[in-house]
Formats: C-alpha cells, structure tokens, sequence
C-alpha cells in the first residue's frame, strides 16, 4: 500500500520507508544517516558526502552545497565495457534515461534501485551500527539476453578536515594517499587545530581515511585530473573514456578516491559488491583492521540487518496507532529518527552544516530520549550542564571535537538546563541526576542541581525595574539581535517561559531542601505573574519584547510583526494570566497567525531592514523567523491550543506542520515529506507555504512531543502517566504502547461517545484505577481508557 | 611576428599583448585586471568574477575554485534565435566546436574572440580607469549569407560581501534585486562587518550593485533557478531552452542577474552591446548614476582606450631593449603590470584570494613604484608603517576594509620597514619621508624615521646571547612557523638581512643626527658579522636556522634540508662575510640548489612532517617552499650571483624563472608564461618544472628588480645613476629608458669587446663622466656606455 502519494513518491505501508519514484524533485530530498560518530548525507538523486564525528570541524568526503545542481559528488559509475556506455548507481551525476529509477530512504539505510540498458543495479547506502564506516553494497543484475561485461567505478574528493572551497589549492599540497590490500588509504598532513604548543598548521589530520571494494582492484585513481580531465566534469570524466584508470597514488595530485572493478554476467545472473569509505582515529583505530573487517559482501549485509535492528529496537519502544496516518508515521519513526539522527548525531542537514551542539537545542531535542533510552538523555543533558560557567552563564554554542564556543548574553540558554533537567526527572523519576558532580568551564565542579540553581539565579539579575527578565542579545529568536543590547529590553515571552519553569521546578528545590532559594522563587513567580499582567497585556494579545528605547515590539502600535505566537502559546502554556486573556490571546493567533500551514511566527513580516530590531528584519518578507511558519515554536501553538481544549485549531496548527499532509501540495511545498522542515514561508511570500530548511531543525523533537503529550495526552509525571487525550471527536480511539525499562504499558483509548476530550474511565489491568502508576516489574500492562 | 609561440598561444611582436590560440592549457590562464579599487579575475576560457575593494571581503560575483573544471559562472550566452543553438561568448560554460577561438590578454584588459556557425563575437573585458564599473565590450558580426537573429545572455551569480558556499542558503535570504532603467540593481541586507555597537548581522553591505546593457532589455531574470533549472548546470541552463527569461525580480529566489537583448544582422553586418557591473558605495556614489553613465558603446570605446593608455604611460615610462626578449617583456610590462595590478591593487589571484596586504608583502611590491610614480612607493611604504604598535612590532598582514589583523611573532617583517624605505630614499632622494607623522596602531603617532627606528629596536630586543637574531614565530619563511616559539631558536637568513639593513641604514640615521644609535647599530653591525662567521658556517655554506632545541637547520648534519638558498644568497647581498665564503656558498648553491627551473629553495626537500620545524615540511616533498623553486627567493639568487659576478649562473638563475622561456615545455610548466608563478616543483616532485600560484607572488617585482639592477645594473643611488651591468659576454648591449620626473635617462651600453661586466666608459650628454648625476631639468639626457 502506498500512503501519501505524490508525483515524487511516498511512503509504504508500515510507514517505514519513502520511496521516491521520480529523481526530479524539486529540492534534494535526502537522508541524513549517522551512527553518532560517523555520518553521510544521501540525496535521493545519489549525491552525498560523509563526515566522522562532526560535519563543520570534520569532513571526510567533499561538501559543496548547491542546491540547484546538488552537486555534492560521490558516486558510483557504471559502465558497459563493450558498448562504452555509462551511467551511475544514482542518477546524479550522468543523469541517463532510465529503464527504473527508484529510491528508498529508510531508517538508517538508503537503498536506490536503477535500471539501464537491461542492467538493474541496487545499491544500499548506510553506517556501520558502531564503527565509523560507510557502506555502499550495490547488487547488480544483467536483465539482458546476452553475457554483460560491466565495471564499477566510484569516485569523490577527500576533504580529511575542513577548509572552504577556495582553499583546496592550498590543502591539495598536504594529503598523502597510498594504495595496500585493495583500498586506498589517505592521510592528511595539515590538521585543523592548532598543536600543543598553540601553533596553527604544525599537526597532521588525526584521521587515516580509506576507501575498498570487496572484489579485486582492476584500476584506481587518487589524483581528481585523472579522473575528471580538464575542463570537464563529473557528469563526463575522462575517466569513462579510457579503459582504465591510471592507478595515480602520489602527493602531487588534488587528492581523490576511484575504485574500479569488473564483473562479467550471464543473462539472469546477479553479483554483489561492496564499497566502503571510513575514517580511523590516529592511535586509536587501525584503518587496515576496518577496511579488511567491513569490506566483505557478507559482513555488510549483516551490518545492513542490524542496523535496521537496531533502528526499530530504538525506535519502536514507544509506538502510536491512530487514526491519522500521518501522526502514527512521524511519531513513531520519522521525528525520532530525525531528531536523533540528524539533530543529536549527525549534528547537519542539507541546508546547514554544524560544527557543534547549541546549548539549548540538543537540549531540548534530548527529550527524544525519554520514551526510547533515557539513559542517552541524561548523558545528553550532564553534557550541555559542562558548558557552563560558575557565574550560571552559558555558551552559546560550542565545538563538540575542538571544544570552543562564544560566551554570549543570550537571555534563555542557560534556563533550559533546569527546564529539561524537571522534564527528564518527570518522565523517569531519576533525581539521582541532580546529584551528579558536573564541572564548569572555569574551573571548580557542583551539582547538577547546582548548576540548575546558578542559571536560575543568573537569570534573576538580568531583571527590568518592572519586575520583566531582560532579552539581552537575544532569547528564543536568535535574530532579535539589536532589540535589548543595552539590557534595558524587556522579553514577554522569556517571562512566561520563566514562570513555567519556576513552577516546575519549585518541588524539585524544596526537595533538596533549598527553603532560602525556593521562597525567591516563588516570590518571583509571584512577581512575574503580575507584571505580565500588568505591563504585557496590549488589549487583544500579549507584547512580545520591548526595546532598549522603550518602544514595544508585537503590539498593536506596531505596523508590522503587531503580533507574535511566541508571546501568546507560552502564556497559555505558562498558565501565568486568567482565561479570558488566555483564549483572547488564542483567539488573536487564530486570527491572524494559524495558516493552512501552520503559526506564522509574527504578523505581518518586515518588509524593511530594522537595524533596531535584529536580522529577522533582514530576512525577505515571510521567510523563516521573518513571519514564516517557523517550525520549532508553531509545535508550540499545538500545546497551547491543546491546553484550551481548542481541538479544532489544535488538530489544524498540527496537521499544517506534520510532513505527509504536505504531499498533497508537494510542488508548493518542494521539501521532503518525511522529516520536518525548520521552516515555511509565510503569506508574504509569494511561494507561501514552501519549505525550507528540513532535517537540522529542532521541531522534529517537539512535533513528536506534542503529539504524544498534548494531543494523546500521555504525560509521564513523577511515578504516574497522566492521561488526557485532545482529539478530534470523530477518532474511535487510539493505543499508545510504550515501554518503561523492561515493562511495557498497552494504553487503548476508546472515544464511544464521540467527544474530544474528558477521560471517564481508566482501568489497569482489569482494575479501575484513579491514576496509572509506572511499575518496574518487567511485565505487560494493559490500560484501556474510555472518553466521554 | 609570434614571440615563444607554443601550442598554446604567443606574444604578439611588442610584448604587450599574450594570444591564447587553444583554450585547453593546463591549467586556467587567466589576467587580473584592476583599478586598485574595482577588479576582475578573467579567464581565457570566459569564467571569471568580479570584486570591488578586497578579494576576500568585498566580492560582487560569486567565486567557486576549481581548477580543473575552471568554473566560476560569469557567462555571456550567444543563441541563434532562429535554430535554438547556442554557446557563448568565451569558450565556457557550453565549450561549443567553434570555428575561431582566440582570446587576447593584454595590459589592463582581455578579449575573447569566438565565432560558431558563421558568427563571430569578439567581447573586450576591462575595468573603467577611475570608476568602479566593469565592461563587457561586445562585437558580434554576422559572417553567413543569410539574416541571421541572434540573442545574447548574460549570466553570474551575486555574492555582495563575502560569505562561504556553504552558507549560501543562508546568505541567499538577504538579497533585493530590482529592475529600472534597463538595470539590475542589487543590494544585499546582511552586511560582513559587526555595527557601531558590535553586533554581527544587523547591517546592511553597503554598496549597491547593478548589471546593465546598451541595448533594450528583452527579458531578465534575477534568480539562479529560473535560469539554470534545477539538476542542471551552466552549460545547459534552462534558459537556453525558452524563448524568453521570466522577469523574475523579487527576494525570494537565489540572486543572479541575466539580462537578454536580441540583434537581427543582415549578411556581414556587425553590432556592438556593453555590458556593465558595477558597485556603487551608498551614500557615496550613485548606482545609477553609473550604470547610465557607463552603460553605453561609445563611453565604454572611450573608456576602453583610456585604459590602455594609462597603463601604458605608467609602464612604459622606464624600458629596456636587450637582445632577450623574454627579459624586455617581462621587465618593460608584465613583471610590472603584475605586481601592481595583481598583487599592490587586486590583492588576489587564481590560486589565492587575500583579504588584505601583508606588511612585508606589499611593501616590497611597492618597489615597484620607484621607476614608475615614486609617489605610489611613498604612500605605501606610509601605509604600511602605520600598521606598526608603538613597542615597534607589526601586524603581519591586515584586511585593507574592515582593518584588523594578527600582531604576530614572526621575526622579519618589521625591519622591511627600514629596508624599504632606505631603498625609497636611494632611489627617490626624497628624505622628507622620514619627517611624515604616522600613527601607530594603539595610539600616538610619530615621524616614520621613528617606526623605523622602533622596529630596528625591537629586532635588537630578539638576540641570542650568540649576537644572532631570534627566529620566533617564524621568519621570510612563513613555513618555519615551529623553529623557535620557544624564543630560542635562531635566524640565519635574518642576520644577513639585518646586516644589510643597517649597513644600508645608518647613514640615514647619522643624518639624522642620532649619533647613538647610529653607534649602537655599528656596534650591532660588528656582532653580527662576528657571530655569522663563527657560528653560521657549516664547511661550504651557511646554515639557515637553529631550532629551540639547538639543532642545526640546513646543515649537512642534516638528512633531508641540509642546504637552504636564502642563508647563502643574503650572505653574498649582504657582504656579511668574505669573499672565500661567499664562493663556497655559491658554489654550493650551484651544486646543490641552482637548477634548469631556477633555484631550489633547500635541498633535499623533507619527506615526513616534522613538527619541530613547522609547515613547509607538509608539503608533498618539492612543492613551494618544501624543495621547490620558491620564485620570490629564486631572484635573490640572481642578484647574488650578479654580485659574484657569476655570469652563467646568474643568467641561468634569471632565465629558468623568466616565464617567457618556459613556453619550450609548456605541457611541463602548466602556468602562464606571461606573469611569474609563485613557485614551481623542485626534483622530488614527478612534475619536476612545473609552475603554480602565479600571478599573486611578491616574485614579480623582484624578477622586475634584479633583472632592472643586478643584470642590466642600472641602480639610483642618492642623486646619481649606477651602472653596472653584468651580463652574458654575447650581448652587443642594450638600452635602458627612464624618466626621473620630467626627465628622461636614455642609456647605451655598448659592449665591442663581448665582456660580462665592468664600465670602460660613461658619456653623459656628450661629455665623459664618472657618474651619472640625476638631473631634474625636464630634458632628455643621452648616457653611452663602453664596457670592456
């Protein structure tokens, strides 16, 4: 069965797999595939490039992003030998006319499927569960009459690094490749850190990389001219006018990899190859051991099936059925997986590449642990609480490899640390946690809870005489950069996002017997409370920030971004004013930001420049913060209108943002319908609706969140699952299985009466229940809910 | 008459002009044509790109490196309408059979001469002499019998600042094109440089592009994809496949300009078409302004000759005629051109973009100047010493708009100050210099005399207790970047350099009248031959360095690098030592280092890295300054043996550099033979010969420089000429043009008794001199010269 149909492709019946059936696409859709230490991105068109550890500090194959051409080159050439035709395993670079051309992007696995001039070729693109290998095994098939002589012959450049393009004239001069047991190894002698000492350009790469195939090595190059020829390209090397390659392995060429094999076929007859690509740590890891260990037919297929393995076992600890298609696919393997494999592991995307983790975004992405291994995100969150200072402050960012980040005056990082530190205790009860010696950057070690308290605390002096947190550099939105510099700006939305957090975080300090600091906060609770009320509240809607001059940003004085959705979902969310306000302020985002597709972040956009307000302005009307569909906070919109039992707007601010539905209108929405995008443009701009910025992006995170908590409404809460689903009244019901350690709990939901919202009955393992405790005795727990 | 004709191309009979009759050499042979404000990367092939101010910080067109596709995207497109085929106006993007394709690099300026199906094109590229505007000067002449209806397409990408290609998906959101008056114009909302209060990203670039035509617009478009199509490619954009371009001009696409103009040519009938672009400064100048002014044949006929004119009187104000013509062309133009168009104004060449001047770098670039516009020189040199902190150090190199720069460690490039200046001061007698007041980088300002002295002082703050001056961070060789960060290591190379310099100096500092330092620099002077000569000598040359830990650098104690050029070419240009010493050293030079492609740098070039000594170690064992002929040196070898008085050598020395006489095995040397490469391969490598990094290499001015005064040896020296030729016995003789002002030298050499050097006579004016007196009465002097 084919769910989601569009002229591109779709997604199969398990909703595992999207295959794409056209390669013209009107963006690259790729798959971002990640082990957490070594990483590729496939694009569908078979173009892709690979990168150990980290995609900014640490490339291994050659990034060069355009998206119009997708011109990445690594790829896999295939050649009649007695005709002189070729073509390549994906379409790009040749881009012949094609018999079949298929690609499946699955979890943790690409596979394209192509056939030309009666040879059918498959070729599966994916990592080693745990080694920093990459795999290419392609299966090739003579569909003809006649005996085929075919040769395989791969091609890409070595990066070993990372330096930007107009500098390959320099770092050409230090790579030394050579050629031993059928695999071409290569190192680089420029690394890109500085030695012991300080000293720029005096280490080498720490990385041997290395390049095999599993059948005999008929010709090699490691020389970029001899396989390309001048004045030539990719899509016509001079490579697929010779016989064979010129077996090049020196220091004098522009360094990169081409293997080539021959195979002959009977009619009928079928032959496997594998290609591998990795990187070996210096001191650390042998690269022969690698190459010689993984490039093998056999030991690849196996390395394929667990890898599938290993993705279902993580992912399918916690599945969905329901019956929106669309909700089950994204909830139970496509947000995870991008979250985890392209946010928190492979730390890029197509249209960005990262050197490094933000303090609150693999933050908050974390919490996609909590149903699938919360052991991975206490690691993640005792990590980001090492890149703290003593003084409570943050970095904003930092280098994961090299270490290194700027210290900045955003306004909210340092806050999410206690944030995700409540949540991951609410989920799994771990307070050991908050007892954990963690180290700040400065020197000296505390506490988890300590240093959840010293970025409470630092957030406290950063306060307006009227009792408002100060946006500083910026809060959430990054690109509200010129509003509160002078740390006179007040931030509307950093308030209410305070107030929950102080909420929820007040237990956990009076637990800990912390009397002094939980009566502070509770007296700025206090304080927050009313002067939100009192100076935030602009008649229809909450103000979103003022400025350094006083003058108020997202109010009806405005002429443009009057409104924003941050300022309005976060006070419901907070619960920090009454009702009527709250469904004033909810009423205004209907109004003017809930969109087909999606909460516009503000309205109307910028059309000029504001250099008193930050680059959102800079941006073109409607794209990105700059009033578009920005996808991390209208996954916030879906909570608030959840909390107001509003399940009309609930079910369309989810639906606008969840990716299948998109493939209804995919030649508007261009991007891929499997992951989220980060972003989509709003009415401003004339490609309204049209997504950008897919799979680096930390809505996936939550638009899996939202979906399980606030729409299903299963809520892990200190020892108990809350339930209280918000659903469209005409579901039947839904289950939700989840496991807790080794004990997995089956939730059914029944909606016989046709309601939204309500539970009227709970009953556990055959016995009526108030609330559901989470037990750890290893067994299977039935819990049937009834609505009504 | 063709001059070094080869299978490439050939000089034309006066030297002025390169002709490329086939597109395919080895490598892009491109002319960097500048006003020192606005310039232009072109090559032959008809990529190319566009910046304005600084290569690094300021590009209008988009510049993506790759050598072996040379592909760069500033493209004319010619279509005949009427058949749909088309090509363009260079040999790239389509590389179409043609029928003629010749293109012509000449002093200022490049024209591509293409004709395909019987029509012939011919566009001129140049720079408007004093505005920052760049023609695209188009003949297009119908050769058929027939009408024939012909458009032509402009097309580039915009890149307005500066930004990786990675972030293009980022940077591209900021782009405003708008179309009037038959213009593209462009800004960009997103700046490079931090705001008055430092905050990144809240400016906007400030200057507006544009792109315009003389002929009515018959469509355009502004973005990327509506012109190239997506998954194609320069040479087969979809644009070439519709009628008409789409208009499309807005902020949401990836900002290109096209523009498209139609011709209709009866049989025989020529037309001409400029294109334009510009950037114009906001607030400062006006973009249309320029464009309308610009935009026009007849101005761009006007502005194409005043070009050509400008920079023939700067050149040609000093010329040589020789029996070498390889030596008049380079010496009378393009040394010259070269190192100012290039390297003084452009600052970047193929191989390397800069973001600014190097203190050292362009300082001695300015030499240039001295027999061209001394005025130049002077401004330089007051440039440069204005990148100097009061403690006497410099920053090594600096960006030339945003300002700003390393304050480094390395040990040479203050004293070029001094250096450069007395050589200023020799040639110009303009001793009101050392009175000019300069400010100094963190404050205060004093005459330049005081830089000088400053930085002479702060070298003499970096002894060894040897009485031989400390390596640092690095010396001339950037490479030895790990010699001596202890502060212990020390330098050969700049004892010798330091010797001269204040040989050289100290008369300037007596007529200053500070009688102590003059005396502390005798005394300097004494130590420092004393300590050369006990310490430096090895048995037959001079060592080059010792490393913090003692060890001798380019000793034959070594295995890989035991001889280094630089410590014995200074040893004889600095007199430092005695003449025993100076022939060993030399004939070590011959044997070890002196070979048909010039002389080698050190010999043998390192085969592993070796992080003691730094990053020329790197290299693969012959490239740049690992073993290879690094050009910048090689002509120091020229002078030293001119000094010798080594005939053979030094000719040999001259003439395996000078570019014309590698077009005999041009498939060998790759690079240009126009303009001097950078640095060639030395014997480890396989491409032994092999030139790369031409055009941007201080080695231009210094080739110009010894084959100016150490071969032909015509030196000012304080109000008199020098002359001292040292030549091949062969020559009849030569002569040598040069104004002083408003005066014009024009000086005979005869040599009847077929000597190498020595002066038997000199006749000024009729009357028999001893010196030349460098008069300044406006009148031509006639100067005959008897060797023998």
């Amino acid at each position: 069965m084919k769910l989601f149909e569009s002229k591109y492709g779709y997604f199969t019946a398990d909703g595992r797999e999207y295959v794409i059936t056209n390669p013209r696409t009107p963006r690259p859709w790729v798959n971002v595939i990640s082990n957490g230490d070594y990483s590729i991105i496939a694009s569908h068109t078979g173009s892709g490039y690979s990168w150990r550890g980290n995609a900014g500090q640490n490339r291994i194959t050659r990034l060069y992003q355009d998206l119009i051409k997708d011109n990445w080159g690594k790829y896999v050439y295939i050649r009649d030998i007695e005709s002189g035709k070729f073509w390549s395993a994906g379409w790009k670079p040749v881009m012949t006319e094609y018999q079949l051309y298929e690609v499946v992007h699955g979890i943790g696995y690409t596979v394209y499927k192509h056939k030309v001039s009666d040879i059918y070729s498959e070729m599966k693109v994916y990592v080693s569960i745990d080694s920093p290998v990459e795999f290419m095994l392609i299966t090739i098939r003579n569909e003809d009459d006649k005996v085929r002589k075919i040769d395989l012959t791969t091609y890409f450049e070595w990066v070993l690094g990372n330096f930007p393009d107009e500098h390959r004239e320099f770092h050409k001069l230090f790579f030394e490749p050579s050629f031993k047991n059928n695999t071409i190894f290569v190192q680089k002698y420029l690394g890109q850190f500085p030695d012991e000492k300080g000293r720029w350009n005096n280490t080498n790469w720490d990385h041997v990389a290395f390049h095999s195939v599993s059948l005999p090595v008929k010709s090699f190059t490691c020389d970029k001219e001899s396989f390309i020829g001048m004045y030539r390209d990719e899509r016509n090397p001079i490579a697929m006018s010779v016989e064979k390659l010129d077996n090049k392995c020196d220091r004098f060429g522009d360094a990169c990899a081409s293997l080539q094999v021959e195979v002959a076929l009977q009619p009928g007859e079928e032959r496997k190859v594998v290609f591998t690509i990795g990187a070996a740590k210096i001191g650390e890891e042998d690269p022969e051991l690698l190459a010689a260990k993984y490039t093998d037919v056999k030991t690849a297929e196996e390395e394929f099936e667990k890898t599938k393995k290993f993705w279902m076992d993580l992912l399918e600890r916690e599945l969905v059925e329901t019956p929106d298609i669309g909700l089950n696919i994204m909830t139970n393997y496509w947000t995870k997986y991008q979250a985890i494999s392209g946010r928190i592991w492979a730390k890029s995307g197509y249209y960005q590449v990262s050197a490094g983790y933000g303090f609150r975004d693999q933050l908050q992405d974390s919490q996609i642990f909590f149903s699938l291994n919360p052991e991975l995100a206490r690691k993640q969150i005792l990590l980001h609480a090492a890149h703290q200072f003593q003084e409570g402050d943050v970095l904003h960012w930092w280098f994961t490899i090299r270490g290194g980040g700027p210290r900045t005056h955003c306004s909210d990082d340092l806050l999410w640390l206690p944030f995700i530190t409540q949540e991951y205790i609410k989920e799994t009860l771990d307070y050991s946690i908050l007892d954990e010696i963690v180290p700040f950057l400065d020197g000296g070690s505390a506490t988890l809870y300590e240093h959840c308290k010293r970025a409470i605390e630092k957030s406290f002096k950063r306060f307006s005489p009227r009792g408002l947190p100060l946006i500083g550099e910026n809060d959430w939105n990054d690109g509200l950069n010129a509003v509160g510099t002078d740390w006179k700006g007040e931030s509307i939305w950093l308030a209410h996002f305070l107030y929950l957090l102080l909420k929820e975080f007040i237990p956990i300090i009076e637990r800990q017997g912390d009397e002094a600091f939980a009566e502070k906060c509770r007296d700025v609770l206090d304080t927050l409370k009313t002067s939100i009320n009192k100076f935030a509240w602009d008649g229809e809607w909450f103000i979103r920030a003022t400025k350094d001059d006083g003058e108020k940003l997202g109010s009806k004085e405005n002429e443009e971004g009057f409104i924003f959705l941050n300022a309005q979902t976060w006070a419901v969310i907070s619960d920090i004013t009454d009702d009527e306000r709250k469904k004033k302020a909810m009423e205004s985002v209907k109004k003017y930001l809930l969109k087909d597709y999606g909460a516009l972040l503000l309205y109307p956009a910028y059309t000029k420049p504001r250099s008193d307000i930050g680059y959102i302005t800079r941006y073109a009307p409607g794209l990105r913060e700059n009033g578009g569909v920005y996808t991390h906070a209208a996954t916030w919109a879906v909570w608030a209108f959840a909390l107001m039992r509003d399940v009309e707007a609930m079910y369309k601010a989810y639906r606008g943002i969840c990716p299948p539905y998109r493939s209804f209108d995919i030649d508007n929405y261009w991007a891929e319908p499997y992951v989220t995008c980060g972003n989509s443009d709003g009415p401003l701009s004339p490609h309204y609706g049209r997504g950008g910025w897919t799979w680096y992006t930390g809505s996936a995170q939550w638009l899996h969140r939202v979906a399980t908590h606030w729409i299903l409404g299963i809520r892990p809460n200190y020892g108990y699952i809350d339930i209280d689903p918000v659903i469209p009244s005409d579901w039947e019901g839904f289950t939700y299985k989840r496991f807790f350690g080794d004990t997995l709990y089956v939730i059914t939901v029944k909606n016989p009466n046709k309601v939204s919202y309500g539970v009227k009955e709970i009953i556990l393992d055959g016995q009526k229940v108030e609330r559901v405790p989470i037990l750890s005795d290893g067994k299977i727990h039935t819990v049937d809910v009834t609505l009504g």
